[in-house]
């Protein structure tokens, strides 16, 4: 009987616990994939943002250099 | 006796396994916890980042802009 | 005999659900610790090119403020 009763508790423990284990692991291995996709969908979005803000500098530069020669014509010629 | 001795084994894999995995679950947790935290943080720093670059950059065209037609006129008036 | 059965399943269960639970405790750990040292890597590439970014809006600035004073000086004497 209490060799009986030990067998039960840990069968009982075994199962339980690989249960819960399996509940909590589901649960958290879901929420790396979240985080994980979260991430992705951030460093997407960044990569693009600092794209577009790049080529709005770029063009910035190139119109400036261009009124400064065109000034630094005007200057010369008046 | 060899009955008894492998009940306390299963009961012992069973504890012992239970408790490892709680403890390394919960740690694992917590690490999880604070990287979703850095990357919120990190997030929020970066698209106010951005904002600011954007904002600057829109300010600088239209100086560019201003700048652009006062030269235009100057050089139409002269 | 159903005693031993129940004692091997106890056993079985206890070992397989703790190598389960290692198995795919030490693959979400890893996985956790890819993810982190990605976001490590995106956050420090992220700071370098806002830096950049930052220094050509600056360095802009301030050619825009040179033009726009030579400008000036041009048009004051003109």
């Amino acid at each position: 009987m209490a060799s009986a009763g030990m067998n039960t508790v840990a069968v009982g423990i075994a199962v339980q616990s690989d249960w819960d284990n399996r509940h909590f692991s589901s649960s958290l291995s879901l929420n790396v994939r979240r985080l994980f996709e979260f991430l992705l969908q951030f460093e997407s979005a960044t990569r693009s943002k600092l794209a577009v803000l790049n080529e709005k500098l770029t063009v910035l530069e190139r119109q400036l250099e261009y009124l400064e020669a065109q000034f630094s014509t005007a200057v010369n010629s008046s």
